[in-house]
C-alpha cells in the first residue's frame, strides 16, 4: 500500500534510514542561507511573509475558535502583536479525534510520504520560518535559520525515519500455517493494524518553537496521532506557521487538516486541563522542572516525553591547545546567550591548576584567560549581536543581574545596543567562580549566560563531581579537556555510568552544546535531564500499537 | 564483537528474527513432551528432580542469605514444601549493580548469546520445569509442559530476538565528515554504547510462573540490565529452577551469576520496598489490578510494563457451525479452569437468539447448549482433570462457590475427584445468564471458571458492548462468531478502536485464550488490560539508552 507522496520522497527517506544507521554526516536541508538553495528572493520573500503577520490576524480556520490571542513580545524590542486563534481545546481535540481513523487506515507509507511532503514544504519556507523564530526568540539569523530551519526539519524527517524504521517491519498480514503430526495443519490468516496511541499534544519552548517541537510532532504524525500544538505563549509565529503548511498539505492529499492543530491557550490551568485530557495518549514537552514534574505527576493517561532542566558541565583537566580550547567555550558560553538547553553551566578546574601547551596556568589563570577569550570574541559589535542574540525572556535578563550573587565576577555582563535593533535585550555572558562545595551557586540550572568556573581539588575530584552532577541534576552535554587517556577513560566510563553524551577535546568548529541530526543522540533519556532521547526506536516505538484479528483459512 | 555462544546460536536468532517479521508459525522448541525429542529418561528425570526439591532447601548461593522461606501449597494437593533462601534485597539489589558493567561491556551480540544458551538450557530442563509448573500452579500436565516449558521459552526467545533487532541496529561507532565549503571538513570520531536502564524486577503471578515471566526477564536481561525476579510466594518453584540453571550459564561464560537471583519476599511491604528501590529501573508484574496499579502509582522511579486484569468476551451473532463453535468455547472455558488471563468471561448474545446451520436458537438455547456442550467435553474424569488441572488459590475455590450469586445458574460447577491427587480441588465451571444492564455481574473479571452468556438487545449492540467493556475495563482478548460481512467488518473496527486482539469464527483447534508466540502479540497494551505488548519493539527499546563520545579526529 504505497502513496504518491511516498514514492515522491522515497530516495530521501532511504537516505536518512541510512544516515540514522550509519550515523555518519547526512542532510537533505541545506543549513546556509543561500540564495542559490533557497531562490534569489527567499529571504526578501520570508521577511515579507513575516512582517506581514504583524499586528493582524494569523487565521487558520481551526474548529471552535472564540477570539484571539496575542501575546508575543520579541527580545529585539519590535512589535510583533500578531493575533492568533484561540480555540475551544474540547472542540480542537474532537477534531483531532474524527480525524485520526482516514489518518490510521492510510497506513504507514501515506503518513510517512505526508510528512515528508510536510518537512519538505517547511523546508521551502525556511526563510519565514527563521524570520519568525528570530523575532520571537532572540536567537541570532545564522542561528535563527539554521536551527529554526533546516536543524529543525532535519530533526523531524530523522522521527519520521525512526518512525517508518519501525512501522515497516510490522507486516501487513500472515498465513500462519501449524503442523499437526499426521493431521491436517491448523492454517489461520492474520491481520495487523498499526493503531496510534490517540491525541498528542506537543508543548513548545520559548527559545526553541521549532528544534525542539518537530520531533514529538512528526514521531507523533507519522505513526497515526494527530497532534496539537501548543506553543510557549513568547513563541508562537513559527509554530502557527508550521501548523498552516502541515494543513495546507494536509487538504491537498485529501486529509482532515485537524490531524495538526495550534492550541494558544493564555492560562496555565487551561494547558494543565488539555495536558491531563482523557484523550491525549502522549505529551511532548521541553521546558521547565516544574512544569515538567508537574506533566509527569499528573498527566498519567499520557506517555510524557520530557527534556527538562539539567546542569551541563566541562571538566578541564589539561590540554594540548589552550588557545583553541577558550576559542572554542568562549563561542559556547557565548552563543544564543547560553539558552540553550546544551549550553555548558559549570566548568570544572582543578584547584592547582592545568598543564597546557603554554605551561602551566593556575586556576585563577584558567578562568582569567576564558574570561578575556570571551571578551575577545564578542570585541566587534557585530559578531557579539549575531552570536548572542538577545535574552528571550525576563526571568532570565533578572538572572543575569542577579549573577553576580552566586559566585566572584571573573567577567562581568555588559547590556549591548544592538545596530539594527536599539531596543533588544543584548547581554554579554557573565563569568564566575565558586569553590565545588558551594553547590547551591552551580549546581542548578541557571538559563541564560551565566556559567561558573568550579574550582574542585583536581582531575580525579572533577570527573567524579561531573558524575555526580548529571545523575542528581541532569545534563544533555558534558565535555572533557585532558591530554591524558586515563582520564579521558575515566571520564568515558563515569558518562556511561550517569548516562549523557560526552565530546572530548573539542578545539575547532564543533562546539559541546551542537547536537547534529542523523548522528548525535540529542539527549541519552539516561539521566534527569531527559526521560528520551531525540530521536531513537525508544522515541516512536510506544507511539503506536499493533491490533489484530485472525481467523482460519483453508491451507 | 561477536561471542562463541552467539556463533553456536545464530541460526536460530535469525530464524526467530524471520518470524518476528513474516509472523508465520515457527518454534525451535517442540511442544511434544516426546521422549524421541527430549530423551528417553527426560520425563523421570525431571520428575526426580521436582520431588528430590519436596521438603529440602533450594540452595543458590545468593548473596546477603539471611533464612529460608517455604510457602508454597500445591493444588494439587501434594505436599511441597520447599525451603527457598530469602536473601536482603539491599545485598541483591547492590550485587546487581555490580554485576552490569561487565554485562553491559560484553556488548549485544555477547548477552544475546548468553540469553540464548540460557533458553537452550531451559529447554533441555523442560520436563523438570514442567512438573514444578504443574505441582505449584494446577496446570494439567499438558499445559504445564507446553505452556511452561517450550512456550515460555518461545516467548522469551521472541524477546531476546526483538531486543537483538533493536540494539543490532545501533552501530557501535561512526565517522562524521561534514563539509565546510571552501575549508577543511570537520571530522569527528563518535562511539555509541548500549547501556542498561539498571536492575529490572520482574514479578510473577501465580498461574504461569514461566510463560508471564520469561518475556520481561530475557527483554530486561538481554539489553544489558540485571534481572531480580520476584515470584509469587505459591509459585516459586519454577522461577527457582529458571534462576538456577541461568546462574549455571552465567557462571560457565564466566559472568557474575548475580545478573539474575530470585528474591524471596514473603512481606508486601518487603515487595514493595523492592519496587520502589531507586535502583530498580524497570519492573514487569503480570497480576491483579490492585498491586498493578499501586506499582504504576509509586514506582515511579520504574518502566513499569503491567499486564493487569480485564473481562474477555466473545461476542455470538451468527455460525454456520453451531456445535463446533460451542465445542470451541467449551474448551476455552474450561481449560486450566479458566485460569487463564485469556480466558473468555462474557459472551454476548442477542436476546433475540441467533442464525445457525441448525436452524435459530434462541438465547435461552444458546446458554443451555454451551452448558451442555461443556459437561459433555468433561463427561470423561480423565479429559476433565487433564484439561480443568486443578485450582491456584483459594480465593478462586470461593469465587468459583459464590459464583451463582451473580447471575442465573445454566451449568453450576461440580468438585471432582482426581484418579492420582485425590486432595486436588477441581472444579469444573459455572456457566451464568445475565441481562447486559446488570453490569456489576460480568463486568468486572472474576478470574476463574466462571462465565457470563449476555444478554443483549441485538447484534450491533453485543458489538458496541463488547468495545465498551475493552475500553473501559480492558481485555487481552476477544471473538466473534457471525457469518455476516458487515457484522465482522463492525466489530474489527470495533476492536481497532478499542485496541484488542480479535479472534473471528474460531470452530476448530484453535482457541481464543491461545496466542502463539512470534506471530500473535500477546495484549496490545491499547487497553487497560495490559501497558505493553508482549513482544514487540515497545517492550524492548525502552529498556537500554545510547551514550556517546565524539572527538576529532584527522580526515
Amino acid at each position: 500500500m504505497s502513496h504518491p507522496l511516498f514514492e515522491k520522497h522515497q530516495a530521501t527517506l532511504e537516505q536518512a534510514l541510512g544516515a540514522i544507521r550509519s550515523r555518519a554526516y547526512w542532510t537533505p536541508f541545506n543549513e546556509m542561507p543561500s540564495p542559490r538553495v533557497y531562490g534569489e528572493t527567499a529571504d526578501a520573500d520570508g521577511k515579507a511573509a513575516v512582517e506581514a503577520c504583524v499586528g493582524r490576524e494569523f487565521t487558520l480556520d481551526q474548529p471552535g475558535q472564540h477570539g484571539w490571542s496575542a501575546t508575543e513580545r520579541s527580545p529585539y524590542g519590535v512589535p510583533l502583536d500578531v493575533k492568533y486563534p484561540v480555540c475551544d481545546t474540547e472542540a480542537l481535540i474532537a477534531a483531532a479525534q474524527a480525524a485520526m481513523p482516514a489518518w490510521q487506515k492510510l497506513g504507514a507509507a501515506g503518513r510517512t510520504g505526508v510528512c515528508l511532503e510536510i518537512l519538505d514544504r517547511l523546508n521551502k519556507n525556511s526563510f519565514e520560518i527563521a524570520h519568525a523564530v528570530m523575532l520571537t526568540t532572540g536567537q541570532g539569523w545564522m542561528m535563527a535559520f539554521q536551527a529554526g530551519g533546516p536543524h529543525a526539519q532535519d530533526r523531524g524527517l530523522e522521527a519520521v525515519a525512526y518512525a517508518w524504521d519501525e512501522q515497516s517491519r510490522i507486516v501487513p498480514e500472515a498465513t500462519w500455517n501449524k503442523p499437526q503430526g499426521k493431521n491436517p495443519p491448523l492454517v489461520m490468516k492474520k491481520h495487523f493494524e498499526i493503531v496510534g496511541r490517540g491525541v498528542a499534544l506537543v508543548i513548545g519552548c520559548g527559545t526553541f518553537p521549532t528544534w525542539n517541537t518537530y520531533p514529538g510532532v512528526f514521531a507523533a504524525l507519522a505513526t497515526g496521532n494527530p497532534v496539537i500544538i501548543k506553543p510557549h505563549s513568547g513563541a508562537i509565529l513559527p509554530a502557527a506557521i508550521t501548523v498552516r503548511i502541515a494543513r495546507e498539505v494536509l487538504v491537498e492529499a485529501g486529509l482532515d487538516p485537524n490531524l495538526i492543530s495550534l492550541a494558544v491557550v493564555d492560562k496555565r490551568a487551561d494547558t494543565q486541563a488539555l495536558a491531563t485530557h482523557p484523550a491525549v495518549k502522549s505529551i511532548d514537552f521541553t521546558g521547565s522542572n516544574v512544569f515538567g514534574q508537574w506533566l509527569l505527576d499528573n498527566a498519567r493517561q499520557a506517555q510524557v516525553y520530557a527534556e527538562l532542566a539539567g546542569v551541563n558541565n566541562v571538566v578541564i583537566e589539561s590540554t594540548d591547545n589552550y588557545k583553541a580550547m577558550l576559542r572554542n567555550l568562549a563561542f559556547t558560553l557565548s552563543l544564543y546567550s547560553g539558552q540553550m538547553c546544551t549550553t555548558t553551566q559549570a566548568i570544572l578546574v582543578p584547584a592547582g591548576g592545568i598543564d597546557t601547551d603554554q605551561g602551566h596556568k593556575s586556576f585563577d589563570e584558567v578562568a582569567h584567560d576564558l574570561g578575556a577569550a570571551i571578551e575577545k570574541f564578542l570585541g566587534d559589535i557585530n559578531v557579539a549581536t549575531a552570536v548572542l542574540g538577545a535574552i528571550q525572556s525576563e526571568a532570565t535578563v533578572d538572572r543575569i543581574n542577579e549573577a553576580g550573587a552566586h559566585g566572584t565576577i571573573v567577567l562581568d555582563s555588559k547590556k549591548l545596543v544592538h545596530p539594527q535593533f536599539p531596543n533588544a535585550e543584548v547581554h554579554t555572558p557573565v563569568l564566575l567562580t565558586c569553590d565545588a562545595a558551594d553547590e547551591k551557586r552551580y549546581m542548578e540550572e541557571r538559563f541564560g549566560p551565566i556559567s561558573f568556573v568550579v574550582k574542585v581539588a583536581d582531575g580525579a575530584a572533577a570527573v567524579a563531581l561531573s558524575e555526580r552532577i548529571v545523575r542528581e541534576h541532569g545534563a544533555l552535554t558534558v565535555g572533557l579537556y585532558s591530554t591524558k587517556q586515563d582520564v579521558i577513560d575515566a571520564m568515558t566510563d563515569a558518562t556511561l555510568r550517569a548516562g549523557v553524551a560526552l565530546s572530548i577535546n573539542l578545539t575547532g568548529g564543533v562546539f559541546v552544546n551542537q547536537s547534529a541530526a542523523f548522528s548525535d543522540y540529542h539527549g541519552t533519556g539516561a539521566n534527569p535531564s531527559a526521560n528520551a532521547s531525540y530521536s531513537d526506536a525508544a522515541f516512536v516505538a510506544n507511539r503506536f500499537r499493533v491490533i489484530q484479528r485472525r481467523y482460519h483459512i483453508a491451507e
